[in-house]
């Protein structure tokens, strides 16, 4: 692989693709070629978010017309991200996808929760962008699926179980900021209508629900998985708080071993030996891990990440690292 | 009962004793005879909080020459509390205690949680201040343990289901702001140390968890309940967060007729259609309530508080108006 | 006048308008017949603002055939609002007008910083809505222009020593929460945005300054006026720090002492003996006011006002109040 | 100068002292030999401040056998500075120091506002820590005063037009998030009293007004300086907003020339072409400036700088690498 890279983000004018473009541009072995926009082209990226630092005006994508580029993230929408993730990988370009177009494993699933896909051709065709569970499988990848937030702080603080096919059960109570509604224009994340709130959100059903089972259920656990959000009145954060019965009863201590000898050496996640908190992860691509047993005997398992860099685009980074063939922390310390 | 009752605070510098007597203050039968405080006599409340229009100088409590009263709310910690209801009730004192000291029913749990009893003559002689619960007998109770905080969401969160003995495992993700952590100096809640974070605490065991397990099973459930708090970016309001497993499977309607029907005419519980939010609730006594039931057949229950009004200094107020024989509302409105 | 008047609020989806139509809905002696919205008729106000209570459904406004009520509310941008003002006055309505329509005396004023007047028959024909200073002229009046949130502040801070002339330069540094950008789908007030943020903002121009100079010199004071305004991260409150040169140097002393005198009896205007704190006003129609003189001479004066409350809605009610025969507090205390 | 330092952090339990330890943990040319605290000895950095990430225990400092440092930060109180820094002098040790102890220059301003000197003898001696004012003394400097946050953004919003002679009258108007309070147990910075919140403080009389005044004079502007600062309910972040008279009137196009020439090529001062905000300098090194004239003439100057940052600890890492020979920006960027 050759010294550089050169990268484009698609989608550059939302949370996560800015952020993206932020990091590429930050990044020793990456070139920031476009960064590009449908709503905002012409604008530079500073101005949109003034603590960036980017160098960069917003483009247009002319899908006929791609910059010519070694890899790409897209940051669109689910639904919109499918047929230009396609255009870039016909021209062999190495894509890492944020959008859920990807991520799910049946299509029964992905039109259940999102409608129709827009590049089925490609469906199944790409690598779960969680370097801690499939990293070799990303060195050969040519397209990646970011997971989402939620699934990506779930499936961290219960992999160590799931793999060992204990989870019988399975609560995450999970919470994030107002980050991870996007730049929506929505009332709810009017800055008078978020502080000093709190609240539960898609109570009936939410779209990480199915991801964090599935994968749970690919690392050897296919435990029933009951899933509820909340919004904190904080910008950058997410927390796990989950809630395991296991198929046999395990000691504190030797639950607490288990995740030590499976995480050590993991670069990004770090093991507590008492509660995560989401300051101590923000802008950071790190994951806080700390897993005990309550006093009725269920597994408590909770992992802190922000949610827009670890659970968005500081693990597309992670991801692109390793199939780029750089160094897997390059760009992320 | 008189048109108008005398009242003490004790231990009103702390930010429940504080707001006990700001709503004493407020309030149109009752009468502000002294709030005492041992660290901070000599100063105006106005002076400590100066959001409370109280117009009220702190005293200091001499237990043998007490101001003549015929009620108090003793907002003291645990400990501390139980020697000081002792001398109040013995010259006839009506009490509404806000300390644990009289919320549990055994002794040897209280011993487990808090130590040694400070008036053990009077422990099992109060009314748990529930009034949602226990309304005739609040309104011939002389001595009552106003509920802790996450008991008072937990509780009123499962009470229609727990009533009809159906719960058969519970999970409670509970969060709260900083002004639950007290009026502390603790690093903690400093707000460089709180804005943009959010934490688990007390995730090996928190002493609201077998209050509401005993009053869970006091309504007819004796379920296990495995219990987490977190502390968020805000400073008034508390949300519970349940999931239920039940003993028959219930459908969603099925269970939000029970809730209606339970709460049908409740002054302060409100059955919301959708998520609670804690703006909705800030400063006010009610307690808002949404159940519904997630796809895997779990049944989501979710009660929103402001924690230091419902959750405790109103919750007092609500108590005291049965005991003196005043509408249930008064003052609270 | 009547026991009860029959109230009506235009444009009650806004921030304002929709405080205006919770606090005539609370008002003992108020009947709030319509609250109505161009955007979002057909929803309750409770749907859109979790935290009131106010039962009504928002409908829209036909001019042809409006409620029949004694007083409207009309919470409409400038420009809009005329005409509409313009309208229910023609009905023999008594109107509080919350938009700068009619605050300004010289229409050449308010052309350069708002445009075309939509309704200039009436212009020059309102009281200015600040009781504290136009009391006896709102008794009377039939309508009354409910003055800028900046306005309300810096005026009620420098009024005694304009009123004396004393004045003879005026630095104006304000700053206000996020509720006076108005419900904006602007990024800028999206929670992500504004948290850990604070900034000036029309810094070359912002149409309160010539309404403070206009107000200042009215009372006797015809001063140049450097006014900046800050936006911060909080929801409502409002503070105006003023650091004016008088025309003859004044001890602190006398300084206090000219405030107190001014003050005596007024019931909303509050003067400390130290500096405001704006959660010390939050959701109260109070100004909080300290003046002192700091080091080198210059009179420093505070003014700490919610900037919905004091500086609109509840302004308005207190106007209502005047021009309607209550007493001036009904249904602010 | 060799190709590393050796640094002693003192005093590193502290808002700034802990990110000063931090930012010389991190530095690429810099080795944290120690850092120390009198409170906190024995506790890890990162078990005080989770977010950050030096490896190193706290320990206590002995004057007597100090460790074997080229550098030394000192992060005490004012008064306990001066001894400290006096001890490491003798040494030979190159000091940064955060308190006041040595920025003023007349001891009898000293006095009126910090009380007696601990270490008369270096009274004088030290070089005032702006590199964008006093780059070239700095290498040459044993001794380094660090400025307060507040004249670091006030001179440097102001530094052009002073070094012309050009200011003769200024106001600022200056805000800052608890950061700036420091790692108090005060009630005033529980996170409950802050949010939702902003105050003036200290409107008497601020001890940074005659550092401002002390250095525009040096710069060759004797103007009287009116300073009211503000608390913000933010953690780290701090604006200056000035209001200045000149001695001659420019025009906003002149007044920007300056700017603009005076700060070209300055590595860490960014000119703005429209309101700076704080969350755009948070965690850095920069000063974002802008300035332009209001409609009455006067200048308005705005310089926002993170105050832990720029205001404190990476501002000593600044004049460091001055005094080391390294490079200004070195593990700043």
């Amino acid at each position: 692989m050759s010294e550089q890279a050169r990268v484009l983000v698609a989608g550059a004018s939302g949370f996560t693709g800015a952020l993206a473009a932020e990091l590429v541009w930050r990044h020793p072995r990456m070139e920031l070629v476009a960064a590009t926009s449908r709503s905002d082209a012409g604008r530079r990226l500073g101005e949109l978010y003034p603590r960036y630092r980017a160098e960069v005006e917003l483009s247009e994508l002319d899908l006929d017309a791609p910059p010519a580029v070694d890899a790409a993230i897209v940051a669109y929408p689910h639904g919109a991200a499918a047929p230009t993730v396609a255009a870039l990988r016909e021209r062999g370009v190495v894509v890492a996808d944020l959008s859920a177009d990807f991520r799910l494993r049946e299509m029964q699933t992905y039109e259940r929760w999102y409608g129709e896909h827009g590049a089925p051709q490609l469906f199944g065709g790409a690598v779960y962008g969680l370097a801690e569970l499939y990293r070799e499988e990303l060195r050969a990848a040519k397209l990646v699926a970011v997971p989402g937030c939620y699934p990506t702080a779930s499936v961290l603080a219960l992999a160590p179980l799931a793999e060992k096919g204990l989870l019988t059960d399975v609560v995450v109570s999970a919470m994030q900021g107002a980050s991870g509604y996007g730049r929506s224009s929505d009332d709810l994340v009017h800055f008078s209508a978020m502080t000093e709130n709190a609240f539960p959100y898609k109570t009936e059903g939410h779209r990480h629900r199915p991801e964090i089972e599935q994968e749970l259920a690919a690392l050897g656990s296919a435990a029933p998985v009951a899933f509820v959000p909340h919004l904190l009145p904080l910008d950058q954060g997410e927390l796990a708080s989950c809630f395991a019965q296991l198929a046999e009863p395990l000691e504190r201590d030797a639950v607490q071993a288990l995740y030590r000898e499976r995480y050590a050496g993991e670069p990004f996640v770090r093991l507590l030996d008492g509660p995560p908190n989401l300051r101590a992860v923000r802008e950071t691509n790190e994951c806080h891990v700390y897993v005990t047993v309550e006093e009725r005997g269920r597994v408590l398992a909770f992992a802190a990440i922000d949610n827009i860099w670890k659970g968005a685009s500081s693990q597309a980074i992670q991801c692109l690292n390793l199939m780029l063939g750089f160094e897997e922390t390059e760009g992320l310390r």
